[in-house]
């Protein structure tokens, strides 16, 4: 039976691979086990984000070095998911995940971490923020389902997406062969692209059905979302990225994944929930060592209003929106798990409600 | 019996004084009985954050329409303390706290909300941040408990202070007297002036005893604090504001206080505690009802490591520190009382631990 | 004849308004000669810059004080056009216009500096950044033509314009008449309203003629735009404040106005041409003596280039587009004048080519 | 006789390394030549400016390929200095160094471009920011005026440095040792560092003699400063690495250097000066194509003042103070030379006066 394993490593810098070194050093991890590096980076998680590209330079050059592999085979066959912006308190670190083949079963029959990784085809840029990205998107993921050994959607918990965006030689080509796109601002068409990748999702899911999306939904109506969606864009990728995350009954790992969705950026009654649905006391004092990490997404409400009251947050020139909610959602996180150290990533367009979002907690099963 | 009672107002901007001008216009606030206006308005709350002037300006204008006396005057007799910076999801609100004579007893025994006021004597440049300032600020807050009617330093539970700073020109008037000053630059003598301040709150609750002190250990030594002092400064200002908050069996008001001092930005458990304290379950369903606000203070952690795991609040040269920590403290406390509009300021020097800070919680009393 | 005076006034801080006051205690400046006070001040110059509010209640209170009116009558009389955004080494000041009726002729032929000011009608939320707003500012514009006593469109160098910009309450209020508005996001509304004033300028001053303007074209075309328009918007105003700078056979004063187009942020030499064309040697060591201001609007071209070379500015999630571009202008039109104390102000939609934008340069003539 | 040659080359991202290697495919750069590249970055400048690391692994990693080499023998041999921050309409781009042995002279008695590199020991966490570090620089740039060819140090024009800082680990590292620091602030120490390297540099040219120099000066005494060093520090190193321009009658090169002083941030003057002093005409319309590059140290004066006026950058707590004056000196270089892709860097303690800097022009010389 398959074993997924997951190490939640703190680093020093964006380029600190220390640790994962000497987990593979002493044997604990093996290099071609590795299936993703999920990173949170110290940069401002926006446009001009470097310590994102700093991380996926230094692991694919490990790993390639590891494996003894060119740098882009590694980049083909391991999903490096570099999100930036660590404000607040969030701390630094990567989550890395590991597919094994175990030998023999948990004895128990309760469901286990189970996950699958895909890679969409290219897309042209005229797809991104569209019906076929999102066609695209899902079908991947159902892939990775499969992979994963899971058949019933709802044991689908978190399906992390990193997703291309549009550039201006993109924009270009589009047009040179008579295309249009989605947008044609750089930095929007990252939130299309999330966008579409989420719908994605929840497509393959069963959240909703084809006949409630279409070109002009995406980023417009706000209704239609999945609460299992996590995705980010990068300049670097033509094609999308995916780990899919959920519970399998083939799965013999020592670990089970379970979700919840904050209905706004202070709920931290859904990070008790989750982590209560998988399996452990939120309120009891090992909260912290049993859960292996929390994945969460964060957006400021478009209203600018959250429980009735007034935040500045889209009226602030000085911070990104995205740079105060994360440091909010890491906070509320943080002080249920008694750990800084809880991935949340910003941006979070048709990835749960206005202003809220999905959050998973993986933690370590009863044995 | 001294009747203290205490409003929240949200306010659309730092010069939005119609929710106070509507509750003046039909009566619930008399002019003449308000004491202190304490504000949270949306700058960077730091050097050159301008909401706070002009909040200052408009409610001193507001006022000295309203009791038809000059401007200088309402200076004098209103403690106006306006603290900025409302990261993340914080409502930027002011509270305004009046003192009125009651019409009998509250028919109970239990110690009610008291607060009193006071002003220092205008300090010398060479004081600032120095024992004399420490033992100005303790004599004036003595006479603020006896003004409160508060015998036990132990019913002394938030001591908000508004204290000057130093700048080029009180530098320069010190040396052409051949004095010296604690510190040249300007912005660091707002950290000076805050911990002597909190010093002399301390020294006047009994907290520690003088012998602790001296020039210099002030800003270095931080094992010794205050758990109930919140110190902020500000250029406009010589000498130093005062209200002190606490609970007396002289006063009828229908409100309580209690304070607890969080131990680092995600202590949400010492925030239940001073809730609890207050005669509130924080557990509860109304709880945001029942608490009137919470005032906490916040400082990220001097060796960039909170729980055991590193942030990067001080190595960000895009975010000031006491922006990422105000951010960080408001979710926390926020998501505790289901309130995003929480009084949280930044600079916590000599105000409880490395890291963490003081947290009261003002509440309904019981009928 | 009418004489126009200029005085530029450094401020220690938005609200210090110590040396006005110190001319009218000598009697150099007359309150009631006032017409215009239009200021740098130290904010951000975004949504979020509370320096303009806090310089604008400053000198309304000092001119409400000195003549004797309430300040409801002051907004209503003086145009008080407060810029945020000092970057770089722009130094914070406010430029005084007075007028009175000088007695006698300048014994010169040449025009010399007028200045008329007006206020357009209120502007309903459907007008704002289309055709309506556009026309009517024209109309205003073409009044203060009149009232500066110029004929000839040539002779109109500068037109500074504080205008309106959509709020949350008033888009809901033209929605809620069925009307729809030029923008829903407030931020993006600025730009409009500063676009369509822009329009009304070169409307009136016969830069081009309205068969060229539409709804349609505004922020769409940027090929047309005024060569003497300078435009900001705020939230604090429903209708427009005009100030129009130009020279006149009818005016007695000791000053000339002249201006010309930069074309890029760098050019340096269009400083020069504008210093020139006022009669001044902008090589000779006393230009920073003979001329009172420069002033000048910054915008960063919008393909991302300068001379070929890509600049970073519209990718910077740290700082805004506006700020970057207004510590290079006034860094090129500083080192020109000798004096970093210039007038630049940021978002110049239709004032100048795109990338570049007016600058005009008030200089004393010869005698 | 050795030849120097120096190509400019823009970049698209900080690991945008295809123009150098199109120069490479295409045989006009050998790999083997390279002996430094100087890169200006589109980060922050500051403590979490993670384009600078991005940028060296990239250059590291592509010249490693190239050479066939490990990359930490590139490490050792070429100086891959990369200073971040490119503010206003500075543009982001590489200056790559070669040096080859020409066949012949230049039939010209002219001196010539040349240039030394050279790397100090290691020097350990006590001596940072101290007269060690001040001699041992001096040392090495000794031995580099003797690898450039150049005698007279007037010769000398441009001398870059990276310096290490001080990290919590090497503080530590000391204090065990029973060692104390120059600062225990991390950020402090690069200015430290950098004050200290640059005393090297003047020591070694005769600026000043050592007798003027002492710990208690650095960073305190500003009146003693290097006329041509240029000095950044970075957490990846632990020594220094240099690189040394200059003119030599030894040297073959088709360019030439010459440098001046800034007196402040707004002195076009003596960016004309450095030009002109390479043979350049200014004032000619084809300056920015003999110019290759012109480097520059900007630092905003300490008084908070430049030419009599105020300037808010030192109380900008939303902007570093690097970030404002970069984007300054940058603006009034580019204007004069007609290219916004000059090369500025920030931090310029003992380099230049209080306020100004060095200015250096690498030029084509006259055939």
């Amino acid at each position: 039976m398959t074993v997924i394993d997951v190490y939640k490593l703190p680093t020093s810098a964006p380029d600190d691979t220390s640790r994962l070194e000497e987990l593979m050093d002493s044997g604990e991890i093996k290099a071609e086990d590795i299936i993703c590096i999920l990173g949170k980076t110290e940069g401002n998680g926006c446009v001009n984000d470097f310590s994102r590209g700093l991380a996926t330079l230094a692991y694919k050059q490990v790993l390639a070095d590891r494996l003894d592999v060119p740098q882009e085979k590694v980049a083909k066959e391991v999903a490096l998911i570099m999100s930036g912006g660590t404000e607040g308190v969030m701390s630094p670190h990567i989550t890395v995940f590991t597919r094994r083949e175990g030998d023999g079963s948990t004895g128990s029959d309760e469901k286990r971490l189970a996950a699958g990784t895909g890679f969409t085809r290219k897309f042209k840029p005229e797809e991104i923020g569209r019906m076929p990205q999102v066609r695209a998107t899902a079908e991947t993921v159902r892939e990775a389902m499969d992979e994963a050994g899971i058949e019933d959607p709802d044991d689908v918990h978190f399906v992390q997406i990193k997703c291309p965006l549009l550039t201006s030689d993109r924009i270009e080509d589009a047009h040179s062969r008579g295309k249009d796109v989605a947008v044609k601002s750089t930095y929007k068409s990252m939130g299309y692209s999330r966008g579409a990748s989420a719908l994605g999702v929840g497509l393959a899911t069963g959240e909703f059905s084809e006949d409630e999306l279409s070109d002009e939904m995406i980023l417009n109506d706000d209704s239609v979302y999945s609460e299992v969606a996590s995705t980010s864009a990068g300049v670097e990728l033509e094609r999308s990225e995916i780990i899919l995350l959920g519970n399998s009954s083939d799965a013999a790992s020592d670990l089970v994944i379970s979700h919840a969705v904050m209905d706004d950026a202070l709920d931290a009654d859904a990070v008790r929930t989750a982590i209560r649905d998988a399996g452990v006391d939120p309120d009891a004092e090992t909260v912290r060592d049993e859960v292996v990490n929390i994945l969460a997404k964060a957006q400021a409400s478009s209203d600018g209003q959250i429980r009735g009251r007034r935040h500045v947050i889209l009226n602030d020139s000085d911070i990104e929106p995205t740079r105060h909610i994360r440091a909010v959602v890491n906070a509320v996180a943080g002080s249920v798990v008694g750990d800084p150290m809880v991935y949340v990533s910003g941006g979070a367009e048709h990835q749960g409600p206005d202003g809220g979002g999905p959050v998973a907690a993986i933690a370590e099963a009863d044995q």
